[in-house]
């Protein structure tokens, strides 16, 4: 039996948002040390995924460092913040290439924190690298672009991981990496080994992926690097609690992850615009771990044998009695 | 033929955006007052929508009527921010009942401000009320909620007119008045002469009404008050610009407001985060025209024999004619 | 506690299907007696909704209430068969005078053998009737005309209920009675008191409703005749199993049937174009009780509490809880 | 400037069809040779894609040449039909490695029909390819038949091309081959010169892909061997006649094949359901003459230094004058 999965989750999780009707926000602005804080509430958390720079540019590493460590918190990955105003036309594809300049330059930032944090990835976050109309780019160049700058940053930093998060869209009405496929696609292109996909559950779902097949497909390209859980509606990035909507299909996806023994963090990337964030990231671990039950008195064999016939009714009684039987 | 139409646009066209991503904003704020003066930079707009209070509390509505006057322009209605944090689990469906006691009074507040303008109507956006999870709220309650607040306000402002713009989703994962029909069946209910609908034509395709054909019931309801266009891809409230992407359907939408008679204003509800906001406004009004123009030449006769027979492609190819030879 | 609930199938559930690819079909066809056969092999179906008239023209009445009584079956509906090729162009709205007038003997012929069989129905599943592409029709008339159908049968036929199952599309690319609301609108307007809806939980999840929401709505305007259950992507009409994907809302929409003491017929609307249809039956079943005995221990007071507050986890994990653990 | 295109059409487009609910079809069946008589009534079309076996057994291949030549028609493709009753559970993918043999072999009777007719490709429509449920397939094992499947013909017949067609979904819930990128990674695994993509337009498009994006994908990777258009809701394949509704995205579409030198044949795969099938083609036809006369016209000069600033706007008006002032 496996041991035990550690629980992660975007430092953002323990903020507040505003958007673009509630430009007031939904509560009072939260600080990082106040976030690292709320984290450290969490039942169940051992790493966190922090955004770069902080919005509270005075804060330093040391100060982060230590509310880190009396939340007995590690930091998984570093988010660098190319999709705020100075980004909002694009970090990789910007026409400007100052400013495609910059980004290369806050990522590079970024990647010196990961390594004093000693945390596992640079993640890319390219919400801002596509398009919204017809006829507005040029596609070839546009996707030259964002591989030419992802190549740039694995090639400079040849010790460090790059994981590229895709989505469909938002905030940019089409996102130039959308899916899993293109993403592979690109990744292969770029030909360096230290770049991989971070997969968002919610966001292969809502793209219309099952993310146990997208997760299949990214581990079999040797790409799969890490993994973000979430649900939502199957229209948008709703990054509702794990677990409350689609439950079969994140038992599946966590299925795939330990059929091929891919042992990484269990994140969480939620939004919970209306809800105590502690109490969100509590009943998100607490289903997780009903999925792991599941998975340690799932029987294997007989759902093998339902899945070579592909007879979707045995292969589904088989989960189903797995999971909810699990949930307490 | 009918006069020419007028022109219009929500304020916020000309205002910069924040979203859950760039917490920044595309730009740097713009005041009440350089918006107006950007809307009067457009080539040929007539009234504008004002959300009120304004974002900044210090403007009086007298400099507001100073700039209006500099730059030629009428306010057409005005709309209440019922869904900033105050709000943000809801307005006339907040759990808290001072919550939504407030909300009546921001409400009757804006309609005093519309007295002011001589406006048309207040608009209600209420984009906060609804739910986002399964089981979150109890229906029959919060809609009764929802007719109750609209009632009181139309009850307590005989002599105004409230409009309700309706919308699938966002910000709330789904939203109480999410349809045309939902939202007319609401206003049977109510059974108040001074309620009806604002028809946003991208809130209605994304909903996936035919626009035309939500405008020919809600005026065979006596209940389009106004109406806004803009465009998207069907699959969010994406606030492009009118006529980029799905232009038939924009004629559609014209030629059923024209064949009813219908004359109010021609509104632009348009985010044009990455773009000039007073060129977005001037393509579409161009793009407006060229629908105008095309209403004039369309061969109703030969259409309306083509609908009989429900005839599309003949139908189609009458449209498409007028229309295109209709674009300079 | 309420009795136990009864459960029932459409007849099509135990067909083969033919669609637009595999024209041949997905099976070797099965005549409506070997159907009704398969039908009481599931161990706890006790009625059946019968298309009419029948696949082969020469099975009699008679021969059909042989097959029901060996088979211990009552029927609950008779659904008339107005989506063929003859009411292709639509029955209700068909351009053809004619066909409109075929299509209401059709249905009368319907209402006989409802009458026959002691149903509790007719059901009318307007398909058909819609458009496919822009300006095709002359949206107020063929509104009017959907109406006039419907309320011409009501009167015709006083002594028995009509229901109208709505769908957004599918096969027309849009269908007029597309949601709860429209049809909503739509029965209210027709004014007499045998029209009401079947809400099939399907067709109103890939609408984007709420089906527990748009339940409430019906019962709330007295129209909730009759429910039909199965399950999708949400992007379309799939007939999946009832509980595979979206287990929760389903368990929302029952508990809001109880909520409201709504005692029908369960009934299953599945199309297993590739399982065994017993099976799919079955498991189906299977899961409606885990329901039904979800709802008996679900904490009531509790997510009365947590829906006043709107608070959307605990109410989610009282529901949750209740659910999974009912599951065996 | 380019030569003028040559168009062509799946026979398809010129027979009547079934779905699942008009059982009897949307008009009586219409023979090989009266669909390719009907292909002969459409003002300019050069080549037809012929589904392999023909419906009618008894026909043969020197009854279609004659009737070919008599309407002055060649054979683009031979479309054999691996997505009827014998294969849907799939062809590549089948569970049943008896089922998977008799797919090679129809295929491989396919390629000799391209031989015999001079075609270009052997069409692959694995529209049966793929699965419905959560937990039904082993991932990994179910891409790697579709790539065994595909490979193995590739081999069998290096002098022919085989191009795949993606889509989606329809007729499984989920088809394996459902993008741009997910195809290309597989044709890239596969790794011989004699595969490449059939772009379809409108499966492009509700994919949520760009169409434009998506054939200059395929075209820099070497592998765009083929087209279809039509249009859609971007929900659903409808096979609706080009231009209807997304004329722009149609425009940008070939705007993008000709700036890449692409010459194949501009093809339609259409569904006129309820529409005179030679009148649908001939709309479409009509309206991709248009699109060619307005890349003719295009200010290529000035959309690309437009594309260069991302500048959505001033490339869309380019983009529009070009479009509408080239339709008559």
């Amino acid at each position: 039996m496996p041991s035990k999965p550690r629980f992660g989750a975007g430092i953002w999780h323990f903020a507040t948002y505003v958007d673009r009707y509630a430009t007031d926000g939904y509560g009072p602005p939260v600080s990082i040390i106040e976030a690292i804080d709320r984290a450290g509430q969490v039942d169940d958390l051992s790493v966190v995924d922090l955004n770069y720079p902080f919005v509270d540019p005075t804060v330093t590493l040391d100060e982060i460092e230590v509310a880190l460590k009396r939340n007995n918190l590690g930091v998984i990955g570093i988010t660098p913040e190319i999709y705020n105003r100075e980004f909002s036309k694009g970090a990789f594809t910007n026409p400007d290439a100052g400013v495609r300049r910059r980004a290369n330059e806050v990522i590079n930032d970024a990647a010196d924190v990961v390594r004093r944090f000693g945390a596992d990835y640079v993640k890319l976050w390219p919400g801002q690298d596509g398009w919204d109309y017809p006829f507005q780019v040029d596609h070839k160049s546009l996707w030259k672009m964002c591989l030419d700058g992802v190549g740039e940053l694995a090639s400079q930093n040849p010790d460090l991981k790059f994981v590229i998060e895709y989505k469909p869209r938002e905030p940019r009405v089409h996102m130039s990496f959308d899916s899993v496929s293109r993403t592979l696609l690109g990744i292969e292109k770029i030909g360096l080994p230290n770049v991989g996909i971070l997969l968002d559950f919610g966001h292969s779902l809502y793209g219309g992926e099952s993310p146990a097949d997208a997760a299949q497909l990214a581990i079999d390209h040797g790409r799969l690097f890490a993994i973000d859980v979430n649900d939502n509606m199957r229209g948008w990035d709703d990054d509702l609690v794990a677990g409350t909507v689609h439950p079969i299909e994140l038992f599946e996806f966590f299925h795939t992850l330990r059929k091929n023994d891919w042992n990484g963090v269990w994140q969480l990337d939620q939004f919970p615009f209306r809800e105590n964030s502690v109490e969100a990231a509590n009943m998100a671990i607490d289903f997780l771990k009903a999925v792991d039950r599941g998975l340690d008195i799932l029987d294997i064999e007989a759902l093998r044998a339902a899945q070579e016939r592909q007879d979707a009714l045995g292969a589904l009684k088989i989960a189903q009695k797995a999971l909810f039987s699990s949930y307490r």
